[in-house]
């Protein structure tokens, strides 16, 4: 697939999210999230690329999430200082070219929000910290680029001016809800600024589940619709079921991050999401966090039909478990056929659990006192203050 | 760690299970469940085994599991034929020993309850089996030997007879509960007859969560103490939460292998199930199906006053939640601390679906017709005649 | 209380509901729910009345639920033959009366929605029907009237117009969610037409939970705010938690009418609706389906210190448990505070269940086929139709 | 039915459970559970008499409950001292001969565990609490006697041989799950006691729900076949799902008593109960705490193949659900069938609730210091510290 292919309208699949998976693997660390892995470990973040890839990803993106300057460098992470911003994003450009050559993948780098929009720094200076990061994407030559996992359409908008100064097909999604933007603009209206500003392909990645984001989605075709403008859409939601979270999406629930297991959605979901997605007109079709390689190749065994091949991995699952027909117990061979996954309720083996929980809604957002960069670590008398909140 | 380290009574952490987690990753189709990814795609298999040992692994298990001839054999898996018993046992070796290298862990070969036995084949035919593999294991010199994942004592004895053959240290582990083995036989009474049979260290792997597995492996210590017999003790269960399964585990579980995602138990979880099996005075404390790297980390944080020293990966992870005092949302600093962690009741987000599942019983077991090894795939019809069983 | 008691903005306490309490005390059919009760087993409606006012009701409404003739006269229920719809609402306002005189209650006539209306019958025919029954009301000189359990607002408006003409004060309450009646008119518009029509009191009562309920008297009360019309609001909620239902109610789930047991609401709930309503300025506050007297003694305990004192019942009650200081068993004692119950989050006992379900939604109203109106019992090929239909 | 009948082995069908019904209709008092309701509002308990016997009770407990002296007079519940426990014996027996003369059904006298057995008295003590109640029961010549709701085998034996002295036939039920009696008898020893002692019917009530009190009553069964002793079996469970609870059964568990309406069985759950209980040869059927008069129906409707009629209180119900072919909704009229309801696994509409909690074990039983009878008040200070004990 050419860079071009993004526009025809064929289906790409997206990739998976990159520091939950790592997380579970050693190699990211949960509350910076930042990808110093790049260089510390490669052959770590090589063989994910290479995971998805055999799953079926059209896409690799960089592993750059969280890589600028000011979020490298922030509450006691001296990644910036240690390693270098500059490194962190050449390595995973690296990276990413290496493992697409294997196959016929394209490689995106990616841009996302910054603590210096939190912060209230000015326009020029987030533009900045979004340029520093594409120069790095621009020298290593990456087939497109996407601005994503902003809260706020401003910033996002930002982003965007940034990296279509590079003359390349920009992609731009929002880690938003049905609800919208953290200062109350619908996905709509989110979706026709972020073309203006200059996006082919628009839509939504993490913060949700599946089914919330798809129907973000919708608002946002609507709205593009509404406004005549014309964007291919793109959803990459995440791959943990969060019926119960309000605006500000999973971070609310109290599992996040470290006890959202019984929210991982099974292939079977997927496979519902990818066919949803399709006939909603989605022709980006993704994951974000929690999805593993099995979950993006749901989505490639789901539109096979559609794409007309069946993705590498395939080769070790069959479609809708009919590999259990290989197994050694009568009774799970009987499981071997699409009508029994299809319908299974998956219990959680938790009795003491409920089903949903109740979110926190802490109503901080942009400028408030509590989301300011700061070099240095949380303090104790920071975190006591902190605790005493969450407890009131 | 030398092999003599496993009898002197100091923490031996265990890796978790390569079947589940490779499946994940694209390299192990469910259903076989065949280890041949050690020389389609050894860099998966590496990079597991390195992700393992970051975790604090002090043993990586040869990816060896169902490799003996007649399994790699079985319902149209010709992986026998098409790359040879011998050389999927060898390449495992090799890949466990380089990585093995690049810490201090010992290489342990891997031996599994095999069709032969299911089939009624007689003791010879059996021994025959394990034997071919233990030859590789003798050739490629690993540290010591596990017979592991046997639902019948008698077959297990057989295995441990073998491996005692050369020499080196033994480890045995049935997948049983608290009722014992698919003949009746009793936990303690199944951890004399493989202490007898040369066993030095004895327990329970897979098929059943931490708790069930922490209660088989009480009774083995008593059937011990009763017949005043000495052995270490091991545990290596699921990561999976199966309170509602019967005495065949959770294969038997509607769920099984495709719709576990919200029974996988958390990091939080392992840290409590790490402190009861020390509690207990089980030493070789590691896990099975399900377990990915970080629940290995949990088990070595868990245990790290005790051992004295945090994994590699910790690097990378703070002990019950603390590096969240990095993240850039003050409420979820607030959760940067164990009391919060260790808590919570984590919700599935599933509110229509149950707690728990009636597991299949279908009573079947060695010597049933529908448990026989054939060479050819299963044929519709067989599949047929299961989908009937199935819903009556 | 006077009459006019109600007007002067006092609180309320409505009663519960019938034909529930008395389907399982095995004096009333589900499925027609009609209240012949009051002709075949007076004392037992007696019963219930007595309890309602011991519990603290200040109204009690006559049994005449359903009681139109031409409900009585429905799928081969023949009551209006054998008994006759005069007898049976003559001896409901009978039973009212003589119950409300050991206390100080008042007696309120009530009508609700008529087949009539939902068979396409034109508004002087509904109007008839209402009228016959209000005849009695007039004859027995109950003090006011209520029309209540109205699906669409024009059937509504008509009933109350009829009831208006009686020059007692009339109440009107629509058993609607947030959605609004069936056909689309939102509940701000509903209160405004009742208003308009000659209700001083407007509500909702029936097909949904208390906070469901609350969230649609809220838009009630908007509606009236922005129309500048005033009018007193009243709440009679089900006793059943129903997050999952859609428009129509708690009759769409699958629980309806035979196993909403685990959805039956605590003492608890119920004190903090009361609570809620009362703070959202409703001022008649009583209840619907699935109250019990103890759910009513819940409202009557908890505005206890606005109402200056507590009612009969609460002789055998402590506030928020208190009583339990006289339990044999400490562990028992040790909950003799509010602090426990109001915290508390009550386990089903049931794990192999859900904890919501899908609602039916067959998108039937007022003029299908299937909702018409027939004096014969509902023929076997009739069922049969409805069983395939339900199915697929 | 003669009381002989209670010896032929035809079905007996007892009542539900009076202190939780009337707890609920605003007559009785948590806590002390005492039932001078018979004395102050003997209308009430008649009213409830009635509808058990409606729904096809053969026999009419009376309502004695904890109406021994010591119990009436108990932590600050001056009931002997107020009306007498005579005058709250015989009231109780007069009502149920008065209900139980309108249908053909017995009068069965009940005295239940004191506190001066838990207090430690002796037995002269305890039996001449027992015999105090006896002498009404002879004066009002009640059809025969049962020994309920003992924790103890030693004092239910007790029970039985006072109660023997009548020469009247005696039932003997204790309050215990398979795990036996509070002194650690099981269950079948207990049986086989309790037939010694002189009763000719025995098995269990309260305490555990349906499937777990027929556990326990075949344990019964078990043991007097091996010891060839000879009884009548007899079960009267709660009304309430309890998988969750250990030794002690409900009480344990958080949610008694108010909180445990999810827990409310339907019922559907009770035809499935009552047929379970036939085929095991149990005869004697009824219900305890939660049953209210349409479950006892259940039961009567359930058997009524064999009994060869329906009880009244059917004339308002239709067989599995087919009145509501009479409802005026389609798709309610489609649940008018078996197969609908009895596979229905009904939802709690409670999400953020689990489906089992963990049952308070303080592990205080007979002789514990805060078991002790005492005549005043629980004090402030002693609940301080009962809280102090729930808390840590």
């Amino acid at each position: 697939i050419p860079p071009e292919g993004l526009y025809a309208g064929e289906i790409v699949i997206g990739d998976g999210g990159f520091v939950f998976a790592l997380e579970k693997r050693g190699y990211v660390k949960a509350g910076p999230w930042t990808p110093e892995a790049t260089v510390e470990h490669p052959e770590a973040v090589r063989q994910l690329h290479r995971e998805f890839l055999r799953a079926g990803s059209n896409v690799l993106q960089t592993f750059t999430f969280y890589a600028s300057e000011d979020k490298l460098e922030n509450r006691g992470n001296y990644v910036a200082e240690k390693i270098s911003c500059q490194k962190v994003n050449e390595a995973a450009c690296d990276i990413a070219r290496e493992v697409a050559s294997e196959g016929d993948a394209l490689v995106a780098g990616g841009v996302s929000q910054t603590p210096s929009y939190l912060s209230c720094k000015d326009k020029a200076e987030v533009k900045a910290a979004f340029r520093k990061q594409l120069d790095v994407f621009m020298k290593k030559n990456v087939d497109f680029l996407i601005a994503e996992y902003f809260e706020h359409v401003e910033e996002a908008v930002w982003a965007v001016e940034v990296l279509k100064e590079s003359g390349k097909p920009v992609a731009a999604t929002m880690c938003i809800g049905p609800e919208g933007d953290m200062h109350g603009v619908p996905p709509g209206q989110c979706a026709v600024q972020l073309v203006k500003a200059g996006a082919s392909i628009v839509g939504v990645n993490c913060h949700f589940d599946p089914d919330i984001s798809l129907e973000t989605v919708k608002l946002m075709k609507e709205g593009l619709q509404a406004a005549k403008v014309k964007a291919h859409l793109m959803s990459q939601p995440l791959a943990f079921h969060t019926p119960d979270c309000g605006k500000q999406g999973f971070i609310d629930l109290p599992e996040f991050p470290f006890g959202l297991e019984p929210r991982i959605v099974t292939r079977w979901d997927i496979q519902k999401y990818a066919r949803k997605a399709y006939d909603l007109g989605i022709r980006y079709i993704g994951g974000c966090c929690g999805f593993e390689p099995y979950h993006i190749r749901a989505i490639a065994e789901e539109l096979a039909p559609e794409r007309g091949f069946l993705p590498e991995a395939s080769e070790k699952h069959g479609s809708w478990g009919d590999s259990l027909s290989m197994h050694t117990k009568p009774w799970v061979r009987a499981r071997a056929r699409k009508e029994y996954w299809e319908n299974l309720k998956p219990a959680s083996g938790r009795p003491y659990c409920p089903s949903m929980s109740k979110p926190d809604g802490w109503g901080v957002t942009k400028g408030a006192r509590e989301l300011m960069q700061q070099r240095e670590a949380t303090s104790e008398q920071q975190l006591k203050e902190l605790f005493q909140k969450q407890k009131f």
